[in-house]
């Protein structure tokens, strides 16, 4: 989240992200296990990717979602560093070899180039499964309870979900896709967490039926949006300004957006994807104001 | 869990072991998405690994430590399918080729074999993530509730535990190392999950914190009884016996108890920490029949 752009930003969400993001880097390196506790390379390992220099999109989505239903930041805490682990695990496997096989990710070495394969595997299993002990830790709410939060994140990030959607974007590796099925594997492999993130706040936070509803309706929207600008940033960005190998999608025979549907249709996409999110949130009236500033946000940013 | 020796158990033994497992195969065909669920290729990968002819030993401990504290089975089921999904995931896992590199396991090529490695590395994913799930269904007992579970299952295959024995493992190839670090590597690779898996059924049956430390102990030393005749089993039986490949522990020079204490000595402790077993079920008295008859049964296996 850099570049110009971001001066034309009312202040206080670039505030706001900031100040949260702080707490947020604090909670979670006390979340973890400290890099020296036996076997310290699996320790080292799992830090090395968490504490890469990510934006941390889904944790800010999380508390924000809490905090606009009066939620407090401290309890939606846990399930910001699960979002966040769940999130880096799938990045670390996402990049091995016999999947997408990349060098680098935000501007760094990718986990198997620093550890090998078996540790990066392994690393991902570790925070797969630490993000279920941070999720446990949560007291629930009124409506929500323990159970409630580990079937979300199980359900957002398993075999029907994140995990579907890489499977389906391996296997059309190289083929003819339709923007349909397209559509499909950015909804499992990007939207699906996005909105479980604003769920898991917004549950954190006792939601009622309709207020959790339009929550989920917004993530869908943003989740797809997101992922839509992702595809036209690798395209129009060098390595550098992305802090990962660009053009790979290209070179990979990955169906994008601006594959499938050319660059214009697919910035008028994103654009028509913003506002679906925009019109999502009407039910929550000013409430929302948070979440409207971080979809302007994300609409706006350039890696 | 063949061969003549099995004629000398008492029957009960044989049928208890048949009757659950029945039921637990029935149990776990219900918990898992079909074979035709989309995308397919995830959910006929998860089936394969989960139904390659395993013996269930973890589910039926889990299943065992219920019934002996009084516990129903089918309270116990969702506990009993998510071990059998983390032990699944741990083997699909430690198989692939950046790992112990196995071509058979059960019989039967590994996953990677079949699917490649990007599906294998995606199929365990999915299983432990379904594993979490699974034990989000459990409605809990009066001492303990759905985070306790969780928190089980997450710590026994966590870091410090399960991963943390594949790491060292990995780690130790190929090098000298000592009884002692031998020991720590399968109480993480094998004693963690089979204590748990013990430890979820008596919680699921509500046990008393004194029932609860017998089944922990219990299943701490059996655990290591079992890797050791594990090891044991590696150099003085066949692949066919096996239904994996034999001798990989000695070609791919990993440390194992017989190589590091001799054949004699590794049997010595094999009996030794079965009798361990045995003496820590006493506070349970006559309760523990059950238990007392699945430690013998595993310490006369063939494979």
């Amino acid at each position: 989240m850099r570049g110009a752009c971001l001066d034309d930003f009312p202040v206080d969400i670039k505030k706001y992200w900031s100040a949260r993001q702080s707490q947020f880097e604090k909670a979670l390196h006390r979340a973890l296990p400290a890099a020296t506790v036996k076997p310290a390379t699996i320790h080292q390992a799992m830090r090395y990717s968490l504490f890469a220099g990510g934006k941390r999109l889904r944790p800010i989505l999380v508390i924000a979602a809490a905090e606009t239903l009066g939620g407090r930041p401290a309890d939606a805490m846990p399930l910001a560093c699960a979002v966040e682990c769940i999130h880096t695990y799938s990045l670390i496997h996402d990049d091995l070899p016999c999947m997408d096989d990349d060098d680098l990710r935000r501007g760094k070495p990718t986990s198997h180039k620093v550890y090998g394969e078996g540790v990066a595997v392994l690393a991902g299993d570790a925070l797969l499964t630490q993000a279920f002990e941070l999720a446990a830790q949560v007291s629930g709410s009124k409506r929500y309870h323990t159970a409630d939060f580990i079937r979300e994140i199980a359900q957002s990030s398993g075999s029907k979900a994140l995990i579907a959607g890489q499977v389906v974007d391996l296997e059309c590796e190289g083929k003819k896709i339709s923007a349909q099925e397209l559509a499909y594997i950015h909804r499992c492999k990007t939207a699906a967490l996005i909105t479980s993130s604003l769920r898991l706040g917004a549950m954190s936070a006792n939601a009622t039926a309709p207020e959790l509803k339009a929550i989920t309706q917004f993530g869908q929207a943003l989740g797809l949006a997101f992922q839509v600008i992702d595809d036209i940033l690798d395209i129009t960005q060098t390595s550098e300004q992305l802090g990962k190998s660009a053009g790979k999608d290209l070179a990979a025979e990955k169906a994008t957006y601006p594959a499938i549907l050319g660059m214009d249709k697919a910035k008028k996409e994103a654009a028509r994807l913003t506002n679906l999110a925009r019109t999502s949130l009407k039910p929550l009236g000013k409430k929302a104001e948070i979440l409207h500033a971080i979809s302007d946000y994300m609409l706006a940013r350039e890696n």
